[in-house]
């Protein structure tokens, strides 16, 4: 497989729910989702790998260097999410995904052409909802294969429209019963989403860790009533007050140096959101982010002592309840050197860098040797359609991620250090 | 009918669409709708009376004195509206109707016992979307019928889920072809929904004028991103725009007399509305209200300064549009009178008061003479479910209501004064 045929394949997802400015609408478990996974599945069929889709909608092709094994053979694993935010970016996800299937091709021509086979298999993924955009939290996919989030739960979300993970995927053909990969390492290529790597003309970044992330659930509860016939005096109208919330949740950045908290309301259901009635309830989800857990702490005990101000100013209710909280992650430094070598042989400028954004590979890496890795962002910009990757740097970092998944398949990230090509199967590193 | 026939109609009613806590939620054109408008039906037929449905969903019930008549004699029309805010109050417009229908009932029985008729008929109706929560502007099928708003153009307006008035009207069985009335005179009794009758332990208010109204259709445009991997000096948040918007909405009013402005946001969307992505769009709908015109002006004029720095500071763009102005409307001076003197007659307290909401009758009170009166409201809540009027106020209502409309079946507001008994159709005041 050619750089020319990634491209051409990358170009021709980015035509599924394709919007008119360059973007792309493929939220979880929509018509549009099910389209990508049909060509995900028809590249695997074409290449003769057996797909596989889990409980919870991920999507697997599997390379079988061992047909005749007995039990299931533990593979490396590399892959990103297809979905996409509404009117999102072509790029986000679905650019660790193509990667994934071009290097696993690559690297399965490697293997048949050479006399020595790998000890364990190769695996491509599609993980199901990493955006969380239809049905929070994100990362469920990833979350729930790697036991951080309860698959009977996660069905049971709903959308705002009121339908079911479990409907939503069912009704797209792709609520799956097939047995789960045993994974003795996972490999992914993102874009940045940041610009870090574009302001210093870097090609690939090595990511390090992630930021401390967590959201609140902020419920705001009013009196309904009449716009026109009530006096101001006497209203408890639920979107003045969260209007304040919406405020102190921007401000509160500001107490810290600059970027080193972010934070934003994106989400808002007002009820019963008629032009003349006073709501009586707002309910929105705040994401608080900052490398260091300790700002996150500080900014949400600030935030809570304001809310409880305008609560009582307001004279409202406000609950507010903590949710999908994730701490730093630390990608293991064997893994982020590896791909620091692999750089350096291949002629890639690279640098270690940090994720503001989850990823399916925070969620990996707390089951298996993780190697997580950025391709430079124009602008920085993402989650929306002006999202942009330059073609070569797409290129190179297919052609990283193949040779990570090569020293991969050859255990690089082994608990033994690097274990030999027919060696053992990978060991705690592949525990679920 | 006696009063006990009224009270446990209007009782039967609120069970129609009832919500927990002794709200109703009946929607314009949705299947509660639909059950209120059967059960409109069902009295007038039990009574031999004629029901129309017009092709705006507005709903007659005649009670033809003149079968005999070539063309269509001109009737006095009694009414209000029977669809609610969503958890609304069961006492907003279902009073006004149920009232018409026993006051009718008693009047019809009051001239077939005598030997002399009117000269003109009698009709109850129940007016389509008086509160505009579901589909916007408010006060919709009386101002069609009154030639204040486009009919065609009405039928095209849409829900938030898209659905237009056309199709939901049809999905209901109410999208009508009937000939519409012509009016001689028309008479509304409505709950106060402010304080001011309770506070003066007044039964009955003489609507005298209705504030000057408009509203704002504010869309702010931002730009959509990543809400963990975006700088926050990077981004146009729409929601933090919306927000200061919404907040200046509110504190214009403190520029006045106290309660001298009222004004509010009570609809809002966002798009995309995900808890990750920084919102791109947020559209509202703000209201302005005041007994004085150049008070909402100087309040519009102050909030589009403000807005417009609200762009400039936070880089983003906002529309403002005015629409659904609406004008001081004067009841006209014989018709308070004549609701005065009926309340002396009766025994009943009254007083002049105005209107802060938009009522039915403010739209007929353009083409026909209309009496608009008021009964007290407990607490001045509405378009909540607390909302709440006494059983001997609500009687009283309908005991001057019936009065009342006998004065106008004797030509009480016509041109000449007093027509007789027997006499010429209504003239100027019929037109539409």
């Amino acid at each position: 497989m050619t750089p020319e045929q990634f491209l051409s394949d990358f170009h021709e997802v980015a035509q599924i729910g394709a919007t008119p400015n360059q973007g792309v609408d493929r939220q979880a478990a929509t018509p549009e989702d099910r389209l990508t996974r049909e060509w995900f599945r028809a590249f695997a069929e074409r290449r003769g790998w057996e797909v596989r889709v889990d409980g919870i909608g991920n999507q697997f092709a599997i390379v079988d260097f061992h047909p005749d094994a007995a039990g299931d053979t533990p593979c490396v694993l590399l892959g990103s999410h297809l979905d996409s935010q509404p009117l999102g970016g072509r790029f986000d996800g679905a650019y660790g995904v193509i990667a994934g299937l071009h290097a696993a091709a690559r690297l399965e021509d490697r293997v048949r052409s050479g006399d020595a086979r790998p000890a364990v298999n190769l695996a491509v993924v599609n993980w199901f909802n990493e955006e969380g955009g239809r049905f929070a939290p994100s990362i469920m996919g990833s979350s729930v294969f790697a036991g951080l989030m309860d698959e009977a739960e996660m069905l049971a979300v709903r959308d705002l429209a009121g339908v079911s993970v479990r409907e939503a995927l069912e009704a797209i053909g792709y609520l799956g019963t097939d047995a789960r990969p045993t994974v003795a390492s996972y490999a992914e290529v993102h874009i940045e989403q940041g610009r870090i790597l574009e302001r210093e003309s870097t090609q690939l970044g090595a990511v390090d860790y992630s930021w401390y992330t967590q959201k609140l659930d902020i419920e705001v509860l009013g009196e309904q009533s009449h716009t026109g016939a009530t006096a101001m005096a006497d209203r408890h109208d639920a979107l003045v007050a969260a209007s304040q919330v919406i405020l102190k949740v921007h401000d509160v950045t500001a107490r810290y140096e600059a970027e080193a908290l972010v934070s934003s309301v994106g989400q808002l259901t007002l009820e019963p959101n008629s032009p003349i009635v006073v709501a009586r309830r707002v309910h929105l989800v705040a994401d608080l982010r900052a490398a260091d857990q300790a700002i996150v702490a500080d900014a949400r005990a600030t935030l809570l002592e304001q809310i409880d101000a305008i609560a009582r100013e307001r004279d409202v209710k406000i609950n507010v309840r903590d949710f999908d909280v994730r701490d730093n992650q630390h990608y293991p430094e064997s893994g982020i050197r590896l791909a620091e070598e692999v750089a350096a042989e291949l002629g890639v400028s690279a640098r270690r860098i940090r994720t503001m954004a989850g990823h399916d590979s925070v969620a990996m890496n707390r089951i298996a040797p993780t190697v997580m890795m950025f391709v430079p962002s124009v602008d920085g910009v993402s989650h929306c359609e002006r999202e942009f990757t330059r073609d070569e740097d797409l290129v190179t970092g297919v052609a990283v991620l193949t040779e990570i998944g090569w020293r991969l398949l050859q255990g690089a990230l082994e608990p033994s250090g690097v274990a030999g090509v027919g060696g053992a199967a990978a060991g705690a590193g592949a525990a679920r």
